[in-house]
């Protein structure tokens, strides 16, 4: 039986915990969070105990620990789990910054522990259908990706503050879909980003709005565009013309009702944010993540992928502040 | 703690027990199926005992039991669970003649047990939400109903011969809908039916191919096409125009991928057959079901729904085969 | 230079007459209205000259006329145009009678004149498309056809007491749908009418929304359901399921934008009306017949398809008004 | 009667011959184009007479010049028209050079003749419903603007190399689409460019792949890639997100065909290139200029428009050669 510590106890530390449970072989021990009432409520959901980082480290049973607590603490617990030889499940990013990031990457190879960050797109049904077409031939040698993202809604200004920005916080899924989809690594970053939904984000040091431009070694092109707010709801959709066709990825539905009246045709709005629309990709990543520890198989979403897509946030960030091409 | 038995350990008895075991307040006591080995895998997966009827009946602990087994076996079995003062939750039909499944009706009124039959399609998320459209007014008073029903493709010949016919076996899931979409009863029934997918299922006294109409008695119409089979897989569409526009739900796809190649546009085939297609609505039947054993109130598809289903499906047989139009 | 006369100066007439004009080696010579401006106006728009029957056919220069007057003079001008050796291109009905249309079939017939009878729909794109690659063996060997056929609104009453009724009026163009895309004939047909958009369409006699049933002799099926009144205008799609598959006619759209808002996400109406969506389809329809004149080859419309819509528009509303099924 | 000459005879040609000759009041007097059976054929085809440049020019009787010869006349045959106080359409680019436009600018303003210059996608019916839909406010504020345009193929070689590049030969009709649907205007312009077709195209001095960001002085952003290269035919999409949605203009079908087979469901392919996409375009262009000259009112897309867009193509292609983002 593999024992299981969770960090956090918010929505997304939820979803994991019940994934988690639905696997064989495989029990929730602890749950931690400075939020007292939430710990205990996840605990008695699956009866787990209200624990602390340090009891959880110091506890031979537990075999991996899920990091679903703040961005900030990402990091020193990747390092304390690595340093105790525990598995990793860790939400994203890695850190905020790329020289910290570097030193978990190197601490998880060091410590030859397992470590899945939370890039949960990969293993969304539609997308992983897409990739495989590609990786069958089906569209020929990849030439162009172009990635649609964008949220219902922006976050509130306290959560954008302490965000690590637009491109740490949001496009970080972007760049991950970039290098997984086009199977080739970044050699410019073009990146511009405006203020268009609330001049408040402005304020605050960020931008709501981005376009960004990358260019592949193969010389292949990407293009990401991105917003705050989408008043339709969250769209998460992606392209990809190869030199036999083209794949697209199209937004998931909650049904697939069509209404025919005298004001138009209409389908239902998208999946409403990113719990509803990667539930499946959120339960496919956990039973992933258990399987590898079982199998002993590495994990398809690492620690290094989570530093490559940081650096190219870090590009980007950098080419819009500084309004120059990046190359890296 | 509400203690469950099940009769049947096939495939839709692991999806019914599945989706049990996951409702709070519930525990899966009982599975009792004449092949031991499914009976014990069963059992072995949700911590239940492997039984038999008389000790399920007998035991007062059980609650409520659920009826997976063959059809010829669900009459028998609502009967005891009645006399026993079980609720029921029993797949459809109620029962092969329309004499029997009164018998039924009448026992489980009597007994005051709840009693669910299983049309799982009214718990769809899509069907459920243009049912909501309906009652909401969306599209003024509805008029007409057409419904494709297809199967991917024939069942054996010894599932034929033992199935009731195409219009107990098949079409009764869509007489259901008929009844609950239009929110009306019948008048009159006409079928014509066809053997155009193999001979064999006409010598076993079969169709394989219908076309059926209802008459209500507020004059609307329906129309219902199905098929035993579909090159392309499991079809299960219908529409509804009413006097303010059209509401229609479409197929679900396991993928939103789309590719654009030289031979055309294609999106994904719909889901494979009923249990993929019905996944949700399987689900949320059992959530039903059992948020109505906790709360004491009636189900959404009872007894009597499954009688008046029958008796359509048992006026459209001699229709077909008495080349008549039949009044109800 | 072929001349060619039209008789009626009406909407459908603009049409044909424009239609016309854009053929090689082709002239307008006489337009004849009873209600003179129009005559003139249609006239003076093509440099016609505005005339009467009797100089029409007894102008050896005139060598077809188009049939576009009321539907009560078509079987007369068809007689005399087969009487004058004149080649005929008429909308339809022929008749509203059986057997006048037969006296225009056989005279037409003796006479050896070529007459083309307005299916417009076996011209359309969509359609066309779709019979070729049934023909092509696309989906196999048909076996279901699904007709669904809605007007954005009921004519009014005067038009509907002198239509002959909503079989002969508006399902006539199904019945011929039926015939082409089986390739095949009725021996059964069952039809059901209700009155549910106006009790006044009732009192003059006639249904507004009807569901019809046909099998052919092949024991394919065939299902049409039609209303005068679709909230979102006109509805025009048929499905035909094979054997290997399954093919669609959708509706056409006007534009292709798509809106996505906090309401959902739309599509354009379809084509408002017949004069918008079968454009295409009138505009075929007459260089088909201009080529067929000129080439000496028949037309893919004639009298007898006419005549065999005629008949099963007419078993058709004999089903309805005595409740039964008619055998052909 | 207005009398107009056309200059080139190739399948641009024919088009606009055949739409203009379809508007009342107007007669193609002249084809001129240094291929004699060419310039003979179309003259034919409309009863117009073979002619050279200066009879043209020198014929008081002419009103208006349809300029759709090879690129490199359009600047000369623009100063002579606007010289001889004849009206212009002529087809884009006004010129390669942005000095030679400016020049052509300057004379038609001065001579004050209507000039119109071929953005043929603003007068498709899709592209202009869904800007009127913007000018509605269906969206609230536009704020990004994606376009994806691409050919099915790559022209011969020969053409690239006295196109002027991908960027003024191709993408200069969606810096024309780019301003003309954010009804703003550029301060900023990054491109980068692959050779990924085939490499004879960048021995030629080009490149076959883009992708392009700019930055409008209101902050909004637009996105735009192409290709030379679709395997699945011509592309022509745009996407823009307002404040309260998003409008998307899709492809156009030649049918509305939809099959459903074992491997999948599919649609009809785009339509095939520029001249079956853009018909209905180009024939509303034409309505819109002759219907300009005859009300005296100034057309909509003009050389000043086609200024603006050889100055993004040519910042653009700077930005491209240099590696470095053109500031406007």
């Amino acid at each position: 039986m593999l024992q299981v510590a969770i960090f956090g106890a918010g929505r997304i530390s939820k979803i994991h915990s019940a994934n988690l449970v639905r696997q064989q072989g495989v029990r929730l021990k602890y749950v931690v969070d400075v939020h007292a009432p939430s710990a205990a409520a996840l605990a008695s959901e699956h009866g787990a105990q209200v624990s602390d980082i340090d009891t959880v480290f110091a506890d031979p049973e537990i075999a991996a620990v899920i990091i679903a607590s703040s961005t900030d603490s990402h990091a020193d617990l990747i390092l304390r789990a690595a340093a105790s030889g525990k598995h990793i499940f860790c939400e994203k990013p890695v850190d905020l910054t790329v020289e910290r990031a570097l030193v978990c990457a190197d601490a998880v190879a060091k410590a030859g522990v397992t470590a899945l960050i939370g890039f949960q797109r990969r293993y969304d049904p539609t997308f992983a259908a897409l990739k495989a077409r590609i990786d069958a031939g089906d569209i020929g040698v990849p030439e162009v990706l172009a990635i649609t993202s964008r949220d219902p809604g922006a976050p509130p200004l306290d959560y954008i503050r302490s965000s690590g920005g637009i491109f740490k916080d949001m496009l970080i899924h972007d760049f991950d879909v970039f290098r997984w989809i086009l199977d080739d690594e970044a050699v410019s970053v073009y990146a511009t980003a405006s203020v268009l939904t609330d001049p408040k984000v402005g304020e605050a040091g960020d931008a709501d709005t981005t376009a960004v431009t990358i260019r592949t070694r193969k010389g292949r092109l990407c293009q990401i565009n991105t917003s705050r707010r989408a008043a339709y709801g969250y769209d998460q959709r992606f392209e990809v013309l190869g030199s036999a066709g083209m794949l697209q990825a199209h937004n998931h539905r909650p049904t697939e009702v069509e209404a025919w009246t005298a004001s138009g045709v209409a389908t239902s709005l998208p999946e409403n944010f990113f719990l509803e629309r990667y539930r499946a990709a959120y339960a496919a990543e956990m039973a992933h993540f258990v399987a590898a520890l079982i199998d002993g198989k590495p994990v398809r979403t690492t620690v290094a992928d989570g530093l490559k897509a940081l650096q190219l946030a870090q590009a980007a960030e950098v080419s819009w502040r500084e309004r120059r091409i990046v190359e890296l």
